[in-house]
């Protein structure tokens, strides 16, 4: 089966496609007006988004993701994007200057409108830390930052197959996918 | 004349009430559900609120603010809310060490929608520059270590009054209010 993405981050679509690839979903990225409110919950964000596209032949995915920071209150939690565009990894860094707690949460949540104009979200997690210093050039964002646990490397130092056996975005992936499986099942499963 | 202002921060009421109170128009504060959305732009902030907000009987103004610290490349910027719930003062002020350039903006969009659903926003900004540690206690957000160009206090050391003398926010609602005595003479100014 298809499933429309909509997202203009290439990184996001080759992990979802690689996450659903084995369920025999074909991921399609689409761009389209994204609806994308203020909020401190993933879930709000991304069920607004979706609810606000337009129904399509096949079911249309919105993600949204960030980074939680526990010492730093869940910063820079639901605009990891934009604090990634202003201060960056070097200010993510200085923040955490003297700290010792280094745990963080990844967070994604994957909202999905069906063509019968069905809402659903899923969300995906993974814990870890914060390294002292970037390492890798994988990825995207802060993932040269981000060790998650039971790894010896950062998400930038992965490919995108072993990023995918803990990130928080292919758990989501997976987790809608088994909901499209049950609802949707003009593809059977391939294992 | 009457203007609602859709908002639950009394400092903002306090602040645009006195002054428009020399344009003879009167604030009154409303709690209505706003649409925010993420952008960088907080004129599009505040039109979309503003555009979204249902018509009253008298013009209904969204106010939306943010501090744009230029070493920071805009940071905290339309997320200043967030930001200070979250790291706060010390998180910036720790950003801020050892910069030399302390140079920030703070700008305010107030954006209107009249009875007859036209919508129109005001901007009003002050340069100034961050302090290198927090000083006063009145205000609320980055007004302890925010220090406007020819002033030698903190807006958190400025009385009410004295911080509209320089205030980004007192600039916008001065705005709107000589475009409300052109387009509603209802009330004519007093001087």
């Amino acid at each position: 089966m298809k499933l429309y993405l909509a997202t203009s981050n290439r990184h996001k679509v080759e992990e979802v496609a690689l996450a659903l690839a084995r369920y025999g979903v074909e991921v399609v990225a689409v761009r389209a007006e994204k609806l994308e409110i203020q909020s401190r919950s993933l879930e709000e964000i991304a069920l607004t988004a979706a609810k606000n596209l337009r129904e399509m032949d096949a079911p249309v995915a919105v993600e949204d993701a960030g980074l939680f920071i526990h010492a730093l209150k869940g910063f820079p939690g639901p605009y990891s994007h934009y604090v990634y565009d202003t201060i960056g990894i070097p200010g993510v860094l200085k923040l955490l200057e003297g700290v010792e707690d280094r745990r963080a949460v990844f967070v994604s949540v994957i909202a999905v409108k069906t063509p019968d104009g069905r809402v659903e979200a899923f969300r995906g997690e993974v814990e870890g830390n914060i390294t002292r210093e970037p390492r890798g050039t994988r990825g995207f964002g802060f993932d040269p930052i981000f060790q998650p646990l039971g790894a010896d490397k950062t998400f930038a130092e992965m490919s995108v197959n072993e990023k995918n056996e803990y990130s928080h975005r292919a758990r989501a992936a997976r987790a809608l996918a088994e909901w499209l499986m049950k609802n949707f099942q003009a593809t059977s499963r391939i294992e």
